[in-house]
């Protein structure tokens, strides 16, 4: 049964899934979805998301979405054959540290950079709330630096896993709003020596290409 | 070796990690924080959760938070001898459901939840947002609908899971809102009949009374 991956260019959240998809080489149709054209709001969507949002995945009649829970079901239902293509080590303290991260780029991280994107990208600029912006890149520059302490290994928690392609999209996201928004976000200049390393590893992984945002490589 | 439990009264996030310890029967030690006398900033904490919450465990020199990595820790470290007492099942689908509606708590309810929480409990009734305040209750008002017709069993996955150790305490939050601060929270109003039914098997659970935050006791 094909595994169909519903994409929107742009989602930092299916850009997680793409990437593990990617990692642990599962054969998948990618389904790139338009939020313009209301691909999300159309019937057929909607009986998979309810919360019209991407990423979903299906296989049949499952269908799943929540990139955490997306995750976690990929490594369960497609177990590596490999230890270097898991998700999550096989260790339970390391999956359970990779699994903090993760929570933790959730709780802390995303929701500052979502706020920042909708306020560069969906907001005109007079009418930007300075203030908020000021307070979301004071939270982005303490997270990084969060996790330059924490790093463990070629990934945030020894190995690679399911806590670094949660962590890379939101960076690639401040990237993008550095590049077309407001150069001072300086993504460089925020991510010490271990991060740099790190971000560099991800970005040379020989999938990383094809996983950039299509709209972006336009 | 003790598995150590530092819990807060009144943290939702500790209240999920207290019920499922009870649930499966895992001995520990309840350690009892308090916020007010700044446990959460000594340094001894800070060593095991630099972001200064609850809950946190323990096992010798190995500490986690997040209580989302918790939970899934729990279920790995110490394996249910009784199919009833795990907190994911072992359908790989099935735990998948039980991931993502655990994540849809996470993500809808619980941060409305918790932005309702600091306007009654921490802002005085004249600097209240009302307008957040309504926002944040048409929200509560919508996702109990969508659990109402999400709910698959005895549980909201099907059978108890982690899924409903964390959708409880958001409820119980807003039933102590509602009982201290506005009547109008009416949360049994807001239950739909599998909701209602639901709430009555998890606080008829042997360990129920035992997990309500003791402040709310006394």
């Amino acid at each position: 049964m094909p595994l169909n991956f519903y994409y929107g260019s742009g989602s930092p959240f299916a850009w997680r899934v793409w990437l593990a998809l990617e990692h642990k080489s599962i054969p998948y149709e990618f389904k790139l979805i338009s939020f313009s054209a209301g691909d999300t709001m159309k019937p057929e969507f909607l009986a998979m998301n309810p919360r019209h949002k991407v990423p979903v995945i299906s296989e049949g009649d499952f269908s799943l979405y929540e990139s955490a829970a997306i995750l976690e079901y990929l490594d369960e239902q497609y177990p590596a054959s490999d230890a270097s293509k898991a998700l999550l080590p096989k260790d339970t303290r390391q999956r359970a540290l990779a699994r903090r991260m993760a929570c933790e780029v959730d709780n802390y991280l995303s929701p500052a950079v979502g706020r920042l994107g909708r306020q560069y990208w969906f907001t005109p600029e007079a009418e930007r709330n300075t203030a908020q912006i000021a307070k979301d890149r004071e939270i982005y520059v303490e997270e990084l630096k969060f996790f330059e302490k924490e790093i463990r290994g070629d990934g945030l928690a020894g190995p690679l896993t399911l806590a670094d392609f949660t962590l890379y999209p939101a960076i690639g996201q401040l990237l993008r709003m550095e590049a077309k928004k407001d150069p001072s976000i300086n993504v460089a200049g925020m991510l010490g020596p271990k991060l740099t390393a790190w971000r560099r590893r991800i970005e040379t992984l020989p999938y990383f290409e094809k996983c950039v945002p299509p709209h972006w490589k336009a």
